[in-house]
């Protein structure tokens, strides 16, 4: 089953491209390779590439080009860093792709109100890195150094979520480019508001087809006094879970909780040069006061050998730690490294804490019985895990099985309380799941998508279908 | 201005009563009493009686009430205890009110996971006191014993919300009966989701504007291992509230911390037959493991102490904890007390903490050369605070001064970079202020109510005028 990108003849008009080009000069961009490169995200999905591609630089501009496509009955899809999964940035109608990268400026970080307003091409490192030295720091952490904009898109998480909460939490405002043109602003800088319906969370987690985000005012957190890290290894994958159930539970309220099995840690401590034992293993990390974090470690160290931990590894130097975090962030690219050539097909569900384990064990059993090479990492705290099909694309029986095997877990993970995706998000790939979920609620976000988008252009063919 | 319950001649047509009446028996009822107490809430706003009330018991027969209202056009307002404070429940259109207190049923605790599925009439005292030997509580707690459902609809917070949020952080999911009769679920029991749309962040905070909520799944927590609560008077009301953005800052978890300016105090005072200072006072309570909350509340006297603050009076015995929040509570009582036979006017605001001070200094300055009564009192954690104006309604220029400094306090909230309500709501009392602070995004809120209730139906009058 080889995915060619899909390069149709051209369907919009060359009077778009040129009143874009009389616009943007040569931030028009009609060229094979940019077009290619921009309708194509890091998963398995078929790429479309768009018809042409506008580097933006302001709302502004943005404004103009989303209003020239109006005026051409043009598709629109914004593009922040491309690290989508679920085939977020295709241009399945074609149309024309705004890359935000440019828009890459920090606008005004508020330190007394712990809040920073940046452009929506910011990554997330460029942020961390613009405040290194204020105390602060934006804690959510996707695998890819993403956009700010497209994290909000996604509404993404990472290994911080079950402290700090998703981008569903750490959004205050945006700012939005309508498919008409019109450029809103959904919120202040007011922790919180009983003000009318919440724009904020209806934009954060719509993908490009309500409107383009251009502008974030985001929450920051003051960089905890104490850090400290763990490892630990466990009998069984349920041993692991429990602990971290135990753990949610008992309300420590720990930072990080990760969960590797048995085969990602072979291909971490390959790629990672590390020495870990190949087991099922828990990466904590907890923040804190000195004192806060000594007793928040020794609890869940006195929960984890309830199952059968003997040790924890810890990791106290931040050089120690940013090993053990490179390690962990670098697991998509072990998982791949396990088979020279092949390609991921990376999946996540999320299930209520209580289910996890039982999600988790039947899906590797499923694998087993596969006989395909698929690690699986977790952000446990939250119920969330992953799973990468480690695939030859070529391979159509293999495609299939994994298929096969994806379809099955997410509708384990709707059956036992859970979500179709916990951070990956809808995109193309997960269309058909969002009605498995959500039943007749599909129905209310159709019609939320035609009362902003009646034509639907924006980022047309993802989260629902018209 | 005195304002009268309004009512008018029955519009709804003798068939629609007729209808409800074959489905509901008693419970349908349009005695004048039963109609004028729904028709009100705790607010200074005009009510408006509806035509009948509808007292149901199920999610079916919310969608059956409402699939006959909708056959007869007649307005819906949800009701559940009558405590909101922007005139929410008027009527001011007539119509059929669906009074849900009879839904009033613990559906699910799943203490593994930390969540609880309820009915929208349950209230929060009555949610807590069925987890009472659970060890888990819920901690939104605005003053009124209100409705669960009552409180997503208004996206309430309270006292706890600096700590664990507002209802917007806390829903995991709502059943919601739509304005054409179809019943959704907006959301399963996994902690997060990037499936779609976020639907429960839609409704929550949405007024009944939308949909009735019937029922509600909320996120619980671990009843903490200790809990101390602390009293300190300040100097000036900037002092104090400099000492709330320090420990913010900081990063201490601190679960409450309420200001009451000098007024509020003597009227606490008074009313509880407390014996604090007649000073700026704030209240402060930690949650943690016994170490743990030491420690907060040392650092927190720390800073305290660099703003003129000479002790502490501490509460750690239940028993004192309980008076200490019975009297915050109780504030709004304890103010309309200070002036027999008087009426309040309860409004609130919510700017970035860094200008508390001068949005709270600015506000008394105000109060202080208009003459006016009107304590304040503030979830201060979160830059929330609340005025009460403690009036003679019938005095046309008491009224108008409170007006119009309730004018000024919200203009200078939203030049702040805040809210024109951080929970009390917009109802039909501030949606004048929602477009002051939303500017065209009010546009994109009523292209979601047209979508959502074409013929405007649910509510009307609230939140955003058609």
């Amino acid at each position: 089953m080889t995915r060619q990108a899909n390069l149709p003849p051209t369907p919009v008009s060359s009077r778009l491209i040129e009143a874009l080009r009389d616009r943007l000069g040569d931030r028009l961009s009609t060229a094979a390779a940019v077009r290619e490169q921009h309708g194509r995200d890091e998963s398995y999905h078929a790429p479309h590439a768009p018809d042409a591609v506008a580097f933006a630089r302001s709302t502004e501009e943005v404004r103009k080009i989303v209003e020239i496509c109006a005026a051409h009955g043009a598709p629109v899809i914004p593009f922040g860093t491309g690290t989508s999964l679920e085939g977020h940035v295709a241009a399945l109608r074609g149309g024309v792709c705004i890359d935000l990268s440019q828009m890459n400026g920090v606008l005004t970080v508020n330190e007394g109100d712990l809040d920073v307003t940046v452009e929506a091409g910011v990554t997330r490192k460029q942020l961390n890195e613009h405040l290194r030295h204020s105390g602060l720091f934006f804690p959510i952490d996707p695998g890819a150094d993403a956009s700010l904009g497209g994290m909000a898109a996604t509404r993404a998480s990472g290994t911080n979520a079950v402290r700090y909460g998703t981008m569903r939490e750490n959004v205050l405002g945006l700012t939005v480019v309508l498919a008409d043109g019109r450029v809103i602003r959904t919120g202040g800088r007011a922790r919180k508001s009983a003000a009318g319906y919440d724009l904020t969370r209806l934009f954060v987690g719509s993908e490009g087809t309500l409107g383009v985000i251009t502008e974030l005012t985001l929450r920051l957190y003051g960089v905890p006094e104490a850090i400290s890290a763990a490892v630990a290894s466990f009998p069984t994958v349920e041993d692991a879970v429990n602990t971290v159930i135990l753990t949610i539970q008992s309300g420590v309220p720990v930072a990080r909780i990760e969960l590797l099995d048995e085969i990602q840690m072979e291909a971490v401590n390959r790629y990672s040069k590390l020495d870990y034992p190949v087991q099922p293993t828990l990466f904590f990390e907890f923040h804190g006061t000195a004192r806060g974090v000594v007793e928040q470690a020794e609890t869940v160290k006195g929960l984890a050998a309830e199952f059968g931990v003997g040790d924890f590894r810890w990791a106290t130097r931040p050089e120690d730690r940013s090993r053990l975090w490179q390690a962990r962030h670098d697991a998509y690219y072990a998982a791949l490294a396990l088979r020279p050539g092949a390609k991921g097909w990376a999946t996540d569900v999320c299930v209520p804490i209580s289910r996890l384990a039982e999600c988790i064990s039947e899906t590797k059993a499923d694998i087993r019985r596969s006989n395909l090479l698929a690690p699986i990492v977790g952000h446990v705290g939250d119920g969330n895990f992953h799973l990468v099909f480690v695939v030859d694309p070529d391979d159509l029986r293999e495609m299939a099985e994994a298929k096969r095997l994806n379809d099955r877990m997410v509708m384990r993970a709707l059956a036992l309380g859970g979500t179709c995706t916990g951070e990956h998000g809808i995109g193309y790939g997960k269309i058909d799941f969002l009605t498995a979920e959500h039943g007749d609620a599909v129905g209310v976000m159709r019609l939320l998508k035609m009362a902003l988008d009646p034509d639907n252009r924006m980022n047309p063919g993802k989260v629902v279908r018209l």
